[in-house]
């Protein structure tokens, strides 16, 4: 095994801008954030990486959740009433705070992606970007814990519960 | 906005064990680890983290890709045979080398969990785990650039183009 960097550092490789300038009021998930659309900045030292990705239809953004408060291992989740753990959740305010969204990409110019169902605060640091496969991101999983508790077509609205004060 | 730690580190949360050793021979993608189980140590620290997990049947493995090679640009990709943006891959040797599996959640013990379908390398760092939900995660893309040229039951193999030398 390779020596592991220590610490092992992000770069930031773009911003996203999105109309969710705090987290009180801001779709839950990508599936709550139907009819937002924002873009994505790549900076130009990447722009070579971009090659391709416009033939697909979803991309995975990762990114630094820049505004989430320090870390907790239990969490009530936005959509649940009950403390759980946070690995068991997609909170924010985790160990290494990573957000993962699926969103939608509607087009690409230059190195600006245009993104619609866009559940990301406006200003977030961009760490990576991987196209969505269904046949590697796709899954019938049926047990899905507490999650089974969240109702058909509620509403997934974010609070500032996880946010830095 | 509240202002990015320069640099975002990250923190090892674990040690992902796997049979496989090398990238030589591997599965590319969990959609071709079938058959091959595992185990994710979560570091005590982080124990309570766990709670609430086992209820789901797939969780998102997010690890550092420890024995890539230097980041590029653009790569073959082991499923394709022309020069890709890398952002439009899952290669591992990406700006911020990342890797995302969505891993088969078998049962914890501890703070150890049992995975199948894994494709990663023994001994590589874990960083987050997430709770997979079809709601959150699973969508019918249709558009898939260049991976619609990947042929119906193809083994998707690794080798060591991407090894840090």
């Amino acid at each position: 095994m390779a020596a592991i960097p220590n610490p092992m550092k992000l770069e930031t490789i773009g911003v996203i801008h999105s109309p969710h300038q705090i987290a009180a009021g801001a779709p839950a998930q990508v599936a709550f954030a139907s009819g937002f659309t924002g873009t994505v900045e790549i900076f130009p030292q990447f722009l070579g990486g971009l090659k391709d990705l416009a033939g697909f239809e979803r991309v995975w953004l990762i990114y630094w959740f820049d505004r989430a408060a320090a870390a907790r291992l239990e969490v009530t989740p936005y959509l649940d009433t009950e403390a759980r753990g946070i690995f068991a959740t997609r909170a924010p305010c985790r160990p290494n705070p990573l957000g993962l969204s699926p969103v939608r990409l509607l087009g690409i110019k230059g190195n600006v992606l245009q993104v619609a169902d866009i559940d990301v605060l406006d200003g977030t640091p961009l760490i990576d970007i991987k196209p969505y496969v269904p046949m590697f991101d796709s899954f019938a999983a049926r047990k899905i814990g507490w999650c089974s508790r969240i109702a058909d077509g509620v509403k997934g609205v974010a609070d500032d519960r996880f946010t830095a004060r």
